[in-house]
């Protein structure tokens, strides 16, 4: 038994080329169900965040479109309803799923905060697309009406709003859910937290919080979750069935077991994706650098062999494997 | 030390006038969250639920506005949506406020479903009018294309969604939440619960759950949760100090102390007004006699008066009023 974090993204929550309805979004979660009560019936404590860019899209473009009608909230509140509603989402599915594998628990969505820090490169850098394409003209009115950054789209021909993307600090709920967990919560609850790497805030002048327009990225929210709730595993569930070096080429190679150090090198040598592999990989390097046990990077079929060490890009702890330390008693709690 | 259910809603949310902000939402719940503060520091176990009636009105108007370019979710969606906004804005205020009051907690919103019955009377007799007004032949459009009921709004002359509004019969995270505080949780964390009631939903014939379009009175939804937490206390906060008999004619006259006896003659003689204080009133005493020690109905402004039993309409377990009962040893958990 062991405490795994399972990062759900793509595909896990909603067709790649669906039409983006709620029909579509819960026969997919259903499937993805079905594979994580599998990992709760083979005794592990589960955990579950997940991204929601997609989400987020959408609602932003809602509230961009009703704007003459509705005043339209900013950026952050958006993650918070993408939030409740993907929680819902896996929520519905999950608790039916884990009756059905004879494991019930309560499935807990708890909506997440997540500190970053104004002093962020990124905030002098905003580089992340949200919400619609806009004319040229729009977006001088955008820049002056709201503050907005915008770029232009070099594809796609109009302007979109650009917003940062700081490193994800501290999860606000964290200790809590950890507390909840270490007082044997996890016998009859799965946590769903920080969607989307969290809600980021921002300390204010006056010791309290403020919401900020910006991309967590979920991978490295993840990374953080892992740490701050002591989880053995790590497993990031994506498209596709791991990393690969020399992606989409000839030479292209699926990444099984491969060490810090190795991966480390890969990642130098530019071999995975920015916003796409790159940042999986460097939640991973986080989290086991951290202390976490092992972290795997695979596709929903193949999750449960993932967290049994049997597919995916596995990622061992770099301490677990060094003579100098003793292998055979990690503890489960570091 | 007691553990206390404050229930949010009207004012206690967002100004009764204002444009439906998100600054002016956030002043509001500054407002409020200093009052929260001040329970907990009296020594209470806080848990927090709250009403979504503006706020899934807003969704909703949103989601319609741009359903041509954005698939429209089911209206429970825009429930979960609004529980994810509402208890970021709890969150961020709360959690500032009580640390200012000198006792940090966690503030932990969690995504809430609660369980209807599809056999309900209300389901035979949808009655609640939600989202946007529509023209006679949009209405048809609408009856045919999507199934919905519409009526006519016999005020503002347009047609109108209308919606079941079925009682709560069980809060499917409340076995997990109360779990949770039992284990010692209370002293570092406030539940944010079951935000407009939960969102409803209703089994369905392969074991699992079906979001249900319908409006859960967020009033008798705190009942609910009061019960399923074993609280000694609930309050309701709303905009008026408390109930009143013979409301807004020359003989009103507030309650303060009033017996369940005696508030049940008042509602059977119609003094409540539907959708308004009668839900309140339904709760309070829905509550006192599942075992709850007492309810108040109160305003923001008097809440830990209320609660100290100097202000509001304060209504009385029966049970420890009995006198075959013992009154001094009523244990804080039944």
């Amino acid at each position: 038994m062991s405490r795994v974090l399972v990062a759900l993204g793509g595909n896990a929550l909603e067709p790649a080329h669906g039409a983006g309805t709620w029909a579509e979004a819960t026969t997919e979660m259903r499937r993805t169900a079905k594979s994580l009560a599998a990992v709760v019936a083979e005794g592990h404590e589960l955990v579950l965040t997940h991204g929601n860019g997609p989400q987020v899209g959408n609602l932003l473009r809602e509230a961009e479109l009703a704007a003459r009608e509705v005043p339209m909230p900013p950026m952050y509140v958006a993650g918070a309803e993408s939030e409740g509603e993907i929680g819902f989402l896996i929520a519905q599915e999950l608790s039916s799923a884990l009756r059905r594998a004879g494991v019930p628990r309560a499935v807990v969505p708890v909506i997440s905060r997540t500190e970053v820090d104004r002093r962020d490169p990124a905030f002098r850098n905003p580089s992340k697309p949200v919400g619609r394409f806009y004319s040229a003209a729009e977006a001088r009115t955008l820049v002056r009406e709201r503050g907005w950054v915008l770029r232009p789209d070099p594809h796609r021909g109009g302007w979109r709003r650009v917003v940062p993307s700081p490193l994800p600090r501290r999860w606000l709920e964290g200790s809590a859910v950890r507390a909840a967990l270490d007082a044997g919560l996890a016998d009859r609850c799965v946590f769903v937290v920080a969607g989307g790497g969290g809600i980021p805030v921002a300390r204010n002048g006056s010791g309290g919080w403020t919401g900020v327009d910006a991309v967590i990225d979920k991978d490295r929210g993840a990374a953080l979750v892992g740490r701050q709730l002591r989880c053995d595993s790590l497993v990031i569930v994506t498209d596709v069935p791991g990393a690969a070096v020399g992606f989409g080429t000839p030479r292209q190679r699926w990444l099984g077991v491969v060490s810090v150090r190795e991966l480390q090198r890969y990642l130098d040598a530019g071999e995975f994706a920015a916003g796409s592999m790159r940042p999986k990989v460097e939640a991973v390097l986080d989290f086991v650098r951290a202390g976490g046990r092992r972290a795997v990077i695979t596709d929903v079929g193949s999750l449960r062999r993932g967290i049994r060490g049997e597919a995916g890009t596995r990622v061992p702890s770099p301490r677990v494997r060094s003579p100098r330390l003793p292998t055979g008693g990690a503890s489960r709690r570091r």
